[in-house]
């Protein structure tokens, strides 16, 4: 029933990796034990078709006869088969021929492409996990809340590639509306956005004049020297989070949960909530069968699995 | 990427699927295009251990000798591997060597094991969207509300066969508290017996004296008399459908979700509503991609895909 996808199942030699986020294209080339062997960043262009020429410079300074293709993970809705990004949020992209502009770049061919944080799923699952995990869940906390899905051993993209908005789950319908059209999702308490939005809120409401230097970060500061707003924030998200890991435990059974993202930097602020609510999961097996973890390499995840795209 | 999983792939001949339920147990003899040759049910024996007599007595009626082997659907928590029921609340069953006593009453073997609703989210892949649909999600609507998963073409289980308990999906952490633990889950608003329940409140709350025969059958006959109450009862479950369907759309990108189950026959009343919810979901693509189904057979996808566990 159930396939073993080993790293050692991938090709030996190295493969390009692309990770197309909001604020910096990352690329690296992997080798087949999804080590780096080589990273370069530069600034995501606003202009979609610039992105020929800055990844034609990149490649330049790199050996590329010897390259096994390229896998390329967007922060938005892509199609896999098309290589169009149909809509990108934080790009403000929207039907961009994608393929079209890595291919004048010169990337090495074949070219895949899935959602970033289905990437970064996939990167976890054979960096952070080799062999330990079947049946993976990856939630992406930053300044939005992402997710990317590992199931019997494979990555699981969906009809559309666009499997796994696990920030979009709503866990209560009266919550605080959210930018998808919904009210009460996961992202409106966890996201980076939204806490810093909830924190100004409540120093205003209680005639604090909020810091001009909020971020997920200070506020973690904060929380941690005894700040009670910012210690409430981490309880409120903290226990969003609980009820939203006991729905993805009664919907996937995972063996394991990975928080990755810069917000999970702050986990021993708001985990303890979030197992308080877990443990009130009455189900027999699944919510004692997982294990719950914080990514302790989460900075190349996506990149990394961008390049395992290419199996 | 992508395995087609076509009925073709089962091998030729007859397997023995048992729906194992809270009343009854369903016995079928199924050929390799999912089609039942033969059919048989008896009411669940309140001790395991008599299981044993009365499928031996089944099956010397039938002819053993060409079945390919045996799948068993459990209303429950069940172990794939050693056929150990673990907790099955609705048969009172806790700890039960399944496998030990159907061998013993004789049937083929292979034996396999899963969860009932994911036996029959696997019969409803094969019999009812044959080469249709990669990913797919089966919401079982009856006394409880369960779910099964097909995901890239294939069964998906989990880490200990639990996965697709989407009837204890949050989707209101306020909401109505739950036999599970949690609140607001789906069933408290959708299920047989919730859905009872609240009617009788709100009669009782109103001044009206619930009538005996309440049921889901009632309560949607005479919503269809224009009942005010009832007709509330259907558009607030149908709401809160709306809200859990839009997270299943976000979560899995599936292709098809199919409503099946007893409840699922008064779709006319509730599913307008739930299709107006789902239709506030901003997302691109996967809201546009599914298709919302109900379920024109029903009545014997568990046994169907039970028996198709035989491959």
């Amino acid at each position: 029933m159930i396939d073993i996808h080993p790293l050692s199942s991938f090709r030996p030699g190295l493969r390009l990796g692309i990770d197309l986020g909001g604020t910096c294209v990352k690329l690296a080339l992997v080798d087949e034990h999804g080590r780096i062997r080589a990273l370069k960043k530069l600034d995501t262009p606003p202009a979609p078709r610039a992105i020929t020429p800055a990844l034609r410079k990149i490649l330049r300074s790199w050996v590329k006869r010897s390259l096994l293709g390229t896998g390329v993970g967007v922060a938005g809705d892509v199609n896999p088969v098309s290589g169009t990004v149909l809509f990108a949020p934080n790009l403000k992209w929207r039907n961009v021929p994608l393929k079209r502009y890595l291919r004048a770049a010169g990337v090495p061919e074949p070219i895949f492409f899935d959602n970033d944080a289905t990437a970064a799923a996939w990167g976890a699952f054979h960096v952070e996990l080799p062999g330990r995990s079947q049946n993976f869940v990856l939630l992406t906390l930053g300044t939005g809340v992402g997710g990317g899905l590992v199931l019997n051993g494979r990555l699981y993209h969906g009809a559309t590639a666009s499997a796994g908005e696990l920030g979009h789950m709503v866990i209560d319908r009266n919550g605080p509306p959210c930018c998808c059209g919904s009210r009460g999702c996961l992202e409106t308490y966890l996201g980076g956005n939204y806490l810093v939005a909830w924190v100004e809120g409540e120093m205003n409401r209680l005639g604090r004049k909020p810091p001009a230097d909020l971020s997920p970060k200070t506020i973690a500061q904060r929380a941690a020297q005894g700040d009670k707003i910012c210690l409430s924030a981490w309880r409120r998200a903290g226990e969003a989070l609980g009820t939203a890991l006991s729905n993805l435990i009664n919907i996937f059974n995972p063996d394991t949960i990975l928080l990755t993202g810069g917000v999970a930097a702050a986990a021993p602020l708001f985990l303890p909530h979030a197992r308080r609510v877990v443990a009130r999961n009455r189900f027999v097996s699944a919510p004692k069968v997982v294990r719950l973890r914080v990514s302790t390499n989460h900075r190349h995840l996506g990149v990394i699995g961008a390049a395992l795209l290419v199996e």
